[in-house]
C-alpha cells in the first residue's frame, strides 16, 4: 500500500470532523483512495486546548514552518478559516507544491482568483467542497457534472442556521429573537450571529457558486443581500394565507447574458420542493439547458458532514495521480465575461405590509400609486381592524415588475398622510 | 484550441440529445474541455431513417470498423444500449485505447465488470453517469464525492415511467391499466413495458449503485424484485388512510456487513421527500456514516437530461489529460467481499389486505395467526360490508418483523376456510 502524509490547518469543529473520518472510516480512505493516509502535523492556536477528542500531543504544532518544510507532506487540509494567514499558508504551501483542500469560503468568494491561479500555474489540485454547503456536493456537481449545460437559474437555502430560524418561526411560531436563542443554544448560530442572520454568509457562498456556473469572476459585493432580521412572525403568517412560506433564499439568474445574484428573505409557493427544506438542512436548485430542474439536499454544515466533503475532497487529489502536473479540474473563472444586473433591474412580484390610517379612502389612495407606476396587483387584503384600533395593515401582493418601479412606488407611498409605515416588502419567487 | 475527434454508437434518443447539446452548448463544451469537438463518425443500423434532427448524412455509417479504425477517434460515446455488440464494441475500442463513455445500464449491471477490468488495464477513462437517474450526477457523487463515507442506505426512486403511472394513480385516481396508457401517450412508456413495469430497469440500477457504493461485485440476480402490476387503486387509498403512498423503492441497506438490496412498491410516510417525488422525476436519497442524509433530484431520463449526463462525461475526460494512463477513477468492485442478505432475512413493516368471508370470528382467526408467528399488529381494519356482500377486505399493518415469518403467517391464512384470498401485501419504510 502506498503511504501519504498530510497536514491540518487547524483542530476546530471542521478539524475534528476530518479527523474523526479519518479514524473511522480508515478503511474505505485507504481502499478507495489507494493510499495508506498519515495525518503528520496539525496546525493549532492553543496546544494545550481540551478538544474532546483522542489526537497525539506529538502532533500538534503552532508553528506553521513545521508543516511548510516538511517535503514529505503532500496534501494541505486547511480548515483554520479566515483571511489571513490562511491565504498566506495556502499560496506558501503551493509553492512547495502540496495540494490544496479548503473549506474557506470567505477566502474564496473574496480572494479565490489569485488561489485558483497558484494551482493553475503550479499544476496541483485545489478542492474546495466544504466551502458551499458543507456535505452537499454541489461543487463537483456544477464543476463536472454540468459541464455540459448552460445554467440559467440556481435558487439555494445555503444557510442552516438561518433555515433553522425561520423554521422555527413557521413551524413553532416562535417570533425572530426566540429562534435566533434556540439556535444559539442549539450550537447551530455563533454568539455573534451576524454573518448568518445578515446573509453574508449566503453571499460568499453564493458568489462561489456563480463563478463556477458561468465560469466567470464575481465581485461578492455584486450579490445583493438582505439578512432574515426584518422578518416577522405576521409577515410568515400572511404568506401562509397566500399558500407561500419565507425562506431566506440566494437567487442566481441568466438573463440572456446579464446575470443577477442575490440572496434575501423570499416568499415560495408551500407546494414547492425548497418550501419543504426544514432545520439547518440546504438545499439547491439548479437550472441547465439541458439537464432541466436538478436539486442536491442535505446537511450543509456540522462537523462530520463537512468533513465528509473534505475528506472526500482529498480522496479525489489520491486517486489523481499526486505527482502528475496534468490536472484540468481547478476552476477557470475567466471563460466568460459576464454582465451583472443591478437590483434595480430585477424583475420579480412583491409583498408589501403598510401600516395606514383606518380611514375611508387609503386603500384606493395606495393602490392608484401602483397603477402611476404600471403595477398591477394580484391581491390585496385590509385586515379589519377592531373598533379602537386607529391604524391596520394594508398587505398588497403585485404582479412581475421591476424592482426600481417598486421603489418609485414605495417613495410616493411614503408621502401619504394616511401611510405610518412601510413595514415590510419581500420578494415572491413563483420559479415560473 | 486543441482539437478532439469523438464517435457515436448509436444515434436514437440519447444519441439525438448528445448531438443536440454539442450543437446547441458549443462554446460550453469548448471552454470548459479545452477543446474543440468534432464528431467524426455515427453508427447506426440504417442510414436512410428519417431522425427529425439535422446530421450530416456523411457522419452516418453501418460499419463498426469505420470507428475502430480510425485512430484520430479517442472517445467512443456508446448509445446504441443491448448486451451485444454494444460489450464487443466498447472491448475493442479500448483495445485501440480509445476512452468510453456510455449510458448502457443492462449491459453494466451484467457484464460491467469485464469492462470496468478492460479500462483499468489499459488505463482509460471509463464513464458512465447517464446509466443511472438520467441527468442526475449520482454515480459521480457516490464515485467522488462521498467517499469518505461508509453508505449505510440507499432509497431511490430510479425509474421514470413507474414513478409517472403511480403518480396518476395516486393523483388521478386512474387505475394501473389507465395509467400504463397514458405513459405510453405520452413516450415515458415503451410499447413494451414490461422493463419497467416489472421493475427489471430498476433492478439493473441497483446493481450498479451498490457495487459502487460497496466497492463489490453485485449480482444483479440477487436484487430482489417486484414490479408494480399488481398495485391496486384501492391500496393506494388505505395507503392515504395511514398517512402513506406508494412508491416503486430501490433500497439498499448495510446492516453490520450483510448488504440487502431490493426494489419492490412500497409505502413510505407522506412527509418524506421521495413522497413528493412526482411524474417521472427521480430522487435518490443516500444516507453516509459522516455525510448523514443526502438527497439528488432530477430528470431520470429523456434526451436532453440523459446527453447532459453524456455530455458531461465526455468533458470530464478532456479535463483529464487524455493521453496519460495514470487514471484512478474506474469503479473498482473488488475492495470488499460483501455478503447479501436474501428477502427472507429482510425486516420491514407490511401491509396486508385479505378478502374474507364476512362472517363473526374471522378477525380473530386471522390477527391469532400473527400472533403464534410472533408478529405484532400496528392496525387493523375491517371494512363495514354492505348487507348483500358476503365477503370483506381486512387491512392490517404489522410492526416490524422478518419477511420469513411474514411468509409462514401468509401459508397458515391461506389454510384458513374464511380466508379468499391475499389480495396484496406491501412493504412499509418509515426511514426510522
Ligand atoms: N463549522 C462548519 O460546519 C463549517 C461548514 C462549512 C465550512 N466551514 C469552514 O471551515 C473553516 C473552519 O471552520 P470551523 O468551524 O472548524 O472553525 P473553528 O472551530 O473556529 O476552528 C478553527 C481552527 O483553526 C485554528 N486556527 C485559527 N487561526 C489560527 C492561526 N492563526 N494559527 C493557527 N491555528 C489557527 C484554531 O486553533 P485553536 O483550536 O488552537 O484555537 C482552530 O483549531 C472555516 O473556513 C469555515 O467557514 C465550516
Ligand atoms: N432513453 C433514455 O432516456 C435513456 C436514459 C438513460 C439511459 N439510456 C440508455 O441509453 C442507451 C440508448 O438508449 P436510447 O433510448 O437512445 O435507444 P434507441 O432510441 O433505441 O437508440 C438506439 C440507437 O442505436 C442504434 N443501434 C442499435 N443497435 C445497433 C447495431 N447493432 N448497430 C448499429 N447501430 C445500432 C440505432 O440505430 P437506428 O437508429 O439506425 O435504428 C439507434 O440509433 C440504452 O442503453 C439505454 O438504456 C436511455
Amino acid at each position: 500500500m502506498k503511504k501519504i502524509n498530510i497536514a491540518l490547518l487547524g483542530l476546530g469543529n471542521v478539524g475534528r470532523g476530518v479527523w474523526t473520518i479519518l479514524k473511522s472510516n480508515r478503511e474505505e480512505v485507504m481502499k478507495r483512495s489507494g493510499y495508506e493516509v498519515n495525518v503528520s502535523k496539525i496546525l493549532v492556536r492553543d496546544i494545550g486546548k481540551e478538544r474532546g477528542i483522542n489526537v497525539p500531543k506529538e502532533l500538534l504544532t503552532t508553528d506553521f514552518n513545521d508543516i511548510l518544510k516538511d517535503d514529505s507532506i503532500k496534501i494541505i487540509i486547511e480548515v483554520m478559516g479566515g483571511m489571513e494567514p490562511a491565504r498566506e499558508y495556502m499560496i506558501k504551501c503551493m509553492e512547495k507544491r502540496k495540494h490544496i483542500v479548503t473549506a474557506n469560503k470567505m477566502l474564496l468568494a473574496t480572494e479565490g482568483d489569485e488561489l485558483f491561479k497558484k494551482a493553475d500555474d503550479m499544476g496541483l489540485m485545489f478542492q474546495y467542497e466544504a466551502s458551499v454547503a458543507g456535505g452537499i456536493p454541489i461543487i463537483q456537481g456544477i464543476n463536472e457534472s454540468l459541464t455540459a449545460n448552460k445554467v440559467e437559474e440556481m435558487y439555494g437555502i445555503i444557510n442552516g442556521t438561518t433555515n433553522y430560524i425561520l423554521t422555527k418561526m413557521e413551524l413553532e411560531g416562535l417570533n425572530f429573537e426566540e429562534a435566533l436563542k434556540g439556535a444559539q443554544d442549539m450550537g447551530y448560530a455563533e454568539v455573534d450571529p451576524t454573518s448568518d442572520i445578515e446573509g453574508y454568509d449566503a453571499q460568499y457562498k453564493l458568489a462561489i457558486l456563480s463563478s463556477l456556473a458561468f465560469g466567470t469572476k464575481v465581485d461578492v459585493n455584486s450579490v445583493y443581500r438582505e439578512g432574515i432580521t426584518s422578518v416577522k412572525s405576521i409577515d410568515i403568517k400572511y404568506a401562509k394565507e397566500f399558500g407561500k412560506v419565507i425562506k431566506l433564499l440566494a437567487i442566481v439568474k441568466d438573463r440572456n447574458g446579464k446575470v443577477e445574484m442575490r440572496v434575501h428573505p423570499t416568499m415560495i409557493p408551500k407546494n414547492h420542493p425548497l418550501a419543504n427544506v426544514y432545520d439547518s438542512f440546504n438545499s439547491i436548485l439548479i437550472k441547465g439547458n439541458a439537464v432541466g430542474d436538478l436539486m442536491f439536499y442535505g446537511r450543509g454544515a456540522g462537523e462530520l458532514p463537512t468533513g465528509s466533503a473534505v475528506v472526500s475532497d482529498m480522496i479525489t487529489i489520491l486517486k489523481n495521480d499526486v505527482n502528475s502536473e496534468n490536472y484540468n479540474h481547478v476552476v477557470k473563472n475567466n471563460l466568460w465575461d459576464k454582465k451583472f444586473r443591478d437590483i434595480r433591474g430585477v424583475e420579480s412580484k412583491y409583498y408589501i405590509r403598510i401600516r395606514v390610517l383606518d380611514m375611508p379612502g387609503v386603500l384606493g389612495e395606495v393602490t392608484s400609486i401602483f397603477g402611476e407606476y404600471d403595477i398591477s396587483l394580484g391581491a390585496v387584503i385590509q385586515k379589519i381592524s377592531k373598533k379602537s384600533e386607529k391604524e391596520v395593515d394594508l398587505v398588497l401582493v403585485t404582479h412581475t415588475c421591476r424592482e426600481a418601479q417598486i421603489i418609485n412606488t414605495i417613495d410616493d407611498i411614503y408621502e401619504l398622510k394616511s401611510v405610518k409605515k412601510i413595514k415590510s416588502i419581500m420578494r415572491i419567487e413563483d420559479f415560473e
